[in-house]
């Protein structure tokens, strides 16, 4: 073939990807997905009726204001601007984007230069590596470690960041640090003096940190959700990272935003107008509309940011209880919907997989798609190539599931142990 | 301020957007808006109403497959394959994006490497510049020139390309070409000799075509939309992009396509996959069914493909009634919905505009917006620094507006008419 029809080298080896693979083995409808970060409960009602709604008005179905439709960005500086020491202008502090995903992006591509290195936690949700390759920097990787726990319950806390480890990452080609609280895969929710580490770092070195928040209100009781930003010296150099598919368990809407100082957004907002220029406006109407119901009734039980985490609350309990019962030991999540656990204690028989070169989770989650018709994803799919092997025992499972689907799991797991005792 | 809170140099230079400026003056309610293509006529209710529907489905407002969602790939290749000699493969030769933008973006970043150049027709859809220099490679412009026409109506037709000056911009380092047709901002529907002439070079230099057809159902009377795609050893050298803003009158849905051969699709699907990953699904789902029912009734006058035409070419003839009436000559379209006049006839005093050193005719959508309170786009932010010279006297009507709308300009620009003498 022509040398003129090849890739351009920017994305050379980075056509790999976790969903696409695991997605289409889900697709089956006998099987029960427990893979991707995909909600089966109703999204609240209002947030669907204000799309509704918004769909039969002419002028919302045009083009809106590039960096955020005005009164999503409204909505966003008078619910943040409650976290916040400072006030948020609606205009040049935020920028709404496709998904947290396309605030990820802009983000390294308006400010991560060829040569840069930025520290990546592994393990880390998997679109970091390649976002950071492909602007030509260095992911510079450090893994959560856990400490011993024998016989209490493992927690997501258990896993942390060696503080001297973490200093020897950071140097002069520094840019950034990207930082996930609460964490997928892991559920972990960093406390203040573990983000304090992280802070102090990041001014000794003049590096920025980009804080990816999409789970920040699905956090479990004992835990709180911190914003990096608030540290001192840190809103200057910190883009924090919202998403509305996990807010409001609408992934298929696919808004987001970043957060962060004028001087910062501007430049994700440059990528913003040289790669898709507008989000959106009939979903941006509508989420701000659902915004606006939430806001109004915060200290409400009501109010989905304080109801959503008490429902998954439950569905974590119950996906512990299920996974100890058949001899595995979970990673407690602190926060997100999604919770780990080493599954080579199920001894499932992996010689007829045929692929032998793929870690083992993979081909556990093959198997098990097929041969269980139950989905979950491999968490070595989070780790670069060097510490796959760390993590290649665990699987994910999501649990944002409507009861009926965990029954279905649940009996799946069950018909499994007992065949196997 | 540290340096590491600049950008990265990609995006150097790239901060200016013509549509973020004069979108901005044309905010005031009392401003008459032909600025950006943005419609103010009412989008088809099936469409609105297939939004509205779909939002009601749980299913449908989560994650969807990443290159497209099913039903709305499907459509698009049972539409696009009655255009094409060859079926279209949903799944490797249709990628959906956010908005044509999404798909520029895409094939550029996916297929252009520092140190390319790529041919960009002037004057150009305005993106097109910004995004080849992000992409590190160099836009080697060549622009469309009128012959006199003394007397005679001057049409979109009338400006062309020289064949030979075009020749002499292909080279070794041409990566590729930049074809828009129907033209924005011109109206120029290309005709098959002159698709012949960017084919044959294409070929002879192994360069791609990306063809952005955003425009491709509003054509008028005695033109006809081709595809570059379509010619002998085009197809394997091609991106074709579209657009549901300007197919379906919903700019603001932001969902567009690119179609293609599968070794030209899978790179761009790779840039998708690494910056939004996914578009927003009820979107997608809304999309596809409004493509059925208009797929269904292709020949029949209804289908909005045929009936938008219809409907706006009575506007475009209204139009040059109405520049012609105040003395001007514009450029009658054949395809779009803008149409450009030399204004400079006008003799507006722009002796107190201040920013002298910005192009005439920024200066006179200025000051016509604010004292006319009627707004429209200079021509000169669709050209390179070089031309902008030759353009800087042109400004761009958007036409695609109610006739409420249409009768407002009329009225304003009768009366400044008789001001005048
Ligand atoms: C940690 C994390 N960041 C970002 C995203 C992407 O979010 P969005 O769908 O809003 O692009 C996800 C989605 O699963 C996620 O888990
Ligand atoms: C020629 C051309 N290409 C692309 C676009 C962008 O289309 P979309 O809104 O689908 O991103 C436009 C919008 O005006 C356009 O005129």
């Amino acid at each position: 073939m022509s040398l003129k029809l090849k890739n351009a080298k920017r994305i050379e080896g980075l056509d790999k990807n976790v969903w696409i693979e695991f997605t289409k083995l889900a697709a089956d409808p006998s099987v029960v997905n427990l893979g991707q970060g995909l909600p089966d409960i109703s999204p609240p009602n209002y947030v669907k009726e204000e799309l509704s709604k918004v769909a039969a008005i002419d002028s919302l179905n045009q083009y809106t204001r590039g960096f955020g439709h005005p009164s999503l960005v409204k909505a966003l500086s008078c619910l943040y601007e409650k976290f916040y020491q400072n006030r948020i202008d609606p205009d040049k502090e935020i920028l709404v984007t496709v998904g947290a995903y396309g605030s990820l992006f802009n983000a390294i591509q308006g400010l991560i230069d060829e040569g840069d290195e930025v520290i990546v936690i592994v393990p880390f949700y998997d679109c970091y590596e390649p976002m950071v390759r492909m602007a030509g920097a260095t992911p510079v990787f450090i893994p959560l470690r856990s400490k011993p726990v024998d016989g209490k319950k493992w927690s997501s806390s258990d896993w942390t960041l060696d503080p001297q480890e973490l200093a020897s990452k950071f140097n002069s080609k520094t840019k950034a640090i990207i930082l996930n609280t609460p964490h997928n895969p892991l559920g972990k929710v960093f406390t203040s003096s573990e983000l304090q580490v992280i802070a102090d770092l990041c001014i000794k070195y003049d590096a920025l940190c980009i804080s990816d928040e999409v789970y920040e209100w699905l956090v479990y009781t004992g835990n709180k959700h911190l914003k990096i930003a608030t540290f001192p010296g840190m809103w200057e150099r910190t883009v924090t990272i919202g998403s509305a598919g996990k807010t409001f368990s609408v992934t298929g809407w696919k808004l987001g935003w970043s957060i962060g100082p004028k001087h910062l957004i501007k430049h994700l907002q440059t990528v913003q107008q040289n790669s898709v220029y507008t989000c959106a406006t009939p979903l941006q109407e509508a989420l701000a509309q659902a915004f606006w119901i939430d806001i109004k009734r915060m200290d409400d039980p009501e109010c989905y940011f304080n109801s959503l985490p008490k429902e998954l609350e439950v569905k974590r309990d119950r996906m512990v209880r299920l996974l100890e019962s058949v001899g595995l030991t979970p990673i407690v999540p602190d926060g997100g919907y999604f919770i780990i656990a080493d599954v080579s204690l199920l001894d499932a028989d992996l010689s007829d997989m045929k692929d032998s070169s793929e870690p083992y989770d993979y081909k556990f989650v093959k198997w098990m798609t097929k041969n269980k018709k139950l989905s979950a994803i491999p968490v070595s799919a989070f780790c670069n190539a060097e510490t796959k092997s760390q993590f290649e025992k665990f699987v994910r499972f999501c649990f944002i599931k409507k009861d009926s689907t965990l029954d279905a799991a649940e009996a799946i797991i069950k018909a499994w142990k007992r065949q196997a005792s």
